[in-house]
Parts: structure tokens; sequence; C-alpha cells
């Protein structure tokens, strides 16, 4: 099974490809889409679409890993995530992927078994888990790869 | 030129179709977009995405314009009207439309001249502008027609 983690956001989104095979995983690709901030906000969202869109015709993925948004405050960049993280499930939805979304939480527990890990715990996890000689950067994309692994553990549970 | 206003929401998502002709308004669509609460969140984001796209294909609206969200307190809800905000966006912004975004303060300045208007004001101003017998149903309909005479009143300071 070939799965693709995001990272919500809209000045940086992770991806993450990740294949899954007989209890072996491997990392396919990763990376960050980037939007520039002197651009209208319209268009940033309509570039984080088409991204999206050419990740799933380039990977071609089975299924699909999201992170769910926490935030502290409703500030009007937690808005902006959201509606970014909209494009990405509809886009998804659009091209009939199933989409599964964790919390920050559920990714820690995943890949520590520990709720409370902290973010270089779960890098160093995500080295392990997939045989890297370094952790990947940037952090983002790490943060998407970590979520597909999420999203492979949670599942194999379901499947035989 | 022929505006359509939409009013996010993913339960219930209001729009309102304008034309507007050497300063005369004319009503000429308006309803809402429902979701299903028992249908996963997923499959509702599409659904409004393929009903926005329907509405452009039927109604060739010449521009957009949308509502911008402020809340109070960041609840889910709120990130969720933010995620279904985002599809209008994208797919707005898919099939080439300008877009504008207007505050519910903006909405109420526009129309009455006073930004702290009552709802109520702001239906009876619909009703007179558009010259019809009763205010539209549902809110969220004559909500949408609001902010898409809000760009009406706003845009014509700049065309001749």
């Amino acid at each position: 099974m070939r799965v693709i983690g995001f990272d919500p956001g809209y000045g940086r989104l992770g991806f993450g490809v990740v294949d899954s095979q007989e209890g072996k995983w491997r990392l396919v690709s990763y990376g960050t889409i980037i939007t520039h901030k002197d651009d209208a906000f319209l268009d940033r969202l309509k570039y984080i679409g088409d991204q999206i869109k050419e990740l799933i015709d380039r990977f071609k993925p089975q299924e699909v890993s999201v992170e769910e948004l926490f935030f502290q405050k409703n500030t009007k960049t937690a808005m902006k995530v959201a509606e970014a993280r909209g494009v990405i499930l509809y886009v998804c939805a659009q091209n009939n992927l199933p989409t599964f979304e964790y919390t920050p939480l559920q990714v820690k527990q995943s890949l520590t078994g520990y709720g409370k890990a902290e973010k270089q715990q779960i890098q160093e996890m995500v080295k392990l888990m997939l045989r890297l000689d370094k952790i990947p950067k940037p952090d983002d994309a790490a943060d998407a790869i970590a979520i597909a692994l999420t999203h492979i553990q949670n599942n194999k549970l379901f499947r035989h």
C-alpha cells in the first residue's frame, strides 16, 4: 500500500510518500509545497490544490493521511491553515482517495507509544522506521512522513 | 456584471446570484447547499465543492464575493467552516473567477451605511435594493445575497 501524508499549511505544506509491503516500509518521496507571501491568498490556495493534484498524479497513492489541526488561539493564521487543509481534503476527495485524519497526539502515540514525545523523538522514529541515514528535512516534510507512518501503523490492525 | 455571493458553512452554505447593469440590480437566483451531519466530513466537503462547480457552470458569474470569517472562539466548528471556505475559494480559483472577500462589518456598512446594523436591517435592504416582495429565505441565502450586493456596491467605485 502506498500512503501520502500531509502536514497542512499555506506557506509551507509538507508531504511524504511511504510504501508499506509485508510489514516493511519504504520512503518513496518527501518535500514541501511552498507559497509566497507576496502572492494573493487565493492564488496561494489555487497553487496548493494544483500541486496536491500533481503529487497524486505522480505518486498514485492509494490512501491519504492528514494531520488534524489544533490551535490554542483562533488567529487569522489558524483560519488560513484550515482553508488550505480544506483544499487538500477536497482535491483528495476529487481523486477518490480514502483519506484519514490523525491528531498530533495520535502521531506521537503511534510512533513512540508515548503521547508526550518531543518533536525530535518523532523524527528519530521516522529515521529508524524507514532506515534512513539522516532525519529528512525540513521539519514539515518529516512531520508529513510521520503522519503517513501513523496511518500505516493504525491501518495494519485492520488488515491481513 | 453577474456576481455570485457565498455565505460559507459546511452544514448550510448560502448562495445568491445578482446581476448589475447600468446601476440596476436584479436577483437571478439564491438558495442553500445543504450537507447532512450523518455523512463523513470529507464527503460533505466534496459535495460542497461539486455543488459550487455546478452553480458556476449554471449561472456563469463573472465575479465572486465571499464573506470573511470571524470567530470569537476557536471551536472545531470554526475550523470546519474554514475548511469549507477553502473549498469554495479553490473551486472559484479553478474556474478562473476573480474572488473578493468582505467582512461582516463591510457588508453592514456597504448596505446600510452603519457598521452596527442588525441582521434584520440588512435583510430589509436586500429586499429594497432588489425590489422584492419578501425577504429571501432562509437566512443563509439572504446573507449570501447581501454579500453579492456588497461587492457590487464596492466595485462600482472603480468602474465606469
